[in-house]
């Protein structure tokens, strides 16, 4: 299981998993004092830390850093999303942001099996690419973010 | 500025940036307690969480959330990285983790301008390709990012 409590979601292998899948998370909301005290900590620039400062920034008003969204969003796809043998492990990935996310934000992750590819090399393991479409409570899209995903065969 | 301190760094506007230039951050010291900090609120999961299910993981032990790798990655950006007009805001980007990041590692970032576009449809900005490579305390690569980041031009 993926965060060491008890879990009733599927386990998916390799082997269970193929183009077209579809999974959806539960919500996160998000409010202003979660976007400053993350962005304290790793986004220290005044749009994502004063309201005042981000109305002259290219944002027009406070909005969260995008590892933020990131961050919430692997919360969400950990916590609700596809339940992956072995965990949610990736070796890479590409990211857009189509708009920001702002304080009074509730964020939900949809995602997509894109690809299975088993692996040549190792017999026990295959990639998995999973594209990932964070969206907020109007159903916009807030963040894309296609991962390329280590998952364990199904032992024999 | 990026930060709203006085910063002693010179200000980078999309006319001042060309392939080729290069920039180095400070450096982030990251042990345990930070690794399971962020992956408590992010990535909750086990081998980011606990030394002892860390052993039996593909990591082999307790190894930090990519998207920590990140956010340190960026902090390190904005406060003594490639100093840029408007901040650092990313429209997107790749990333890839080569290797795993280790409590007491301690990271520092090297920046690299692969590419610089200024945009058509907007005269006062244009987009910087940068490539950040986040390397440990023994010179290893843990993290590849390469950026679109959307910088102003030199008012007139």
């Amino acid at each position: 299981m993926s965060n060491g409590k008890s879990d009733d979601r599927a386990l998916y292998y390799l082997d269970d998993l193929q183009a077209g899948q579809h999974f959806t998370t539960g919500s996160h909301a998000l409010d202003a004092e979660q976007i400053k005290a993350f962005a304290a900590q790793f986004d220290p620039q005044p749009f994502h830390l004063d309201e005042e400062a981000a109305k002259d920034s290219l944002f027009g008003g406070l909005a969260a850093s995008g590892w933020h969204t990131m961050g919430i969003t692997m919360k969400l796809l950990v916590e609700s999303g596809a339940r992956l043998a072995g965990g949610i492990i990736g070796a890479g990935g590409e990211v857009t942001w189509p708009r920001p996310t702002r304080p009074g934000d509730v964020l939900t992750v949809e995602s997509h099996v894109v690809e299975v590819t088993p692996s040549k090399s190792r017999p026990d393991r295959g990639m998995v690419l999973m594209r990932n479409e964070t969206k907020n409570q109007k159903g916009e899209t807030v963040q894309v973010m296609t991962a390329k995903l280590i998952v364990p065969r199904r032992p024999q």
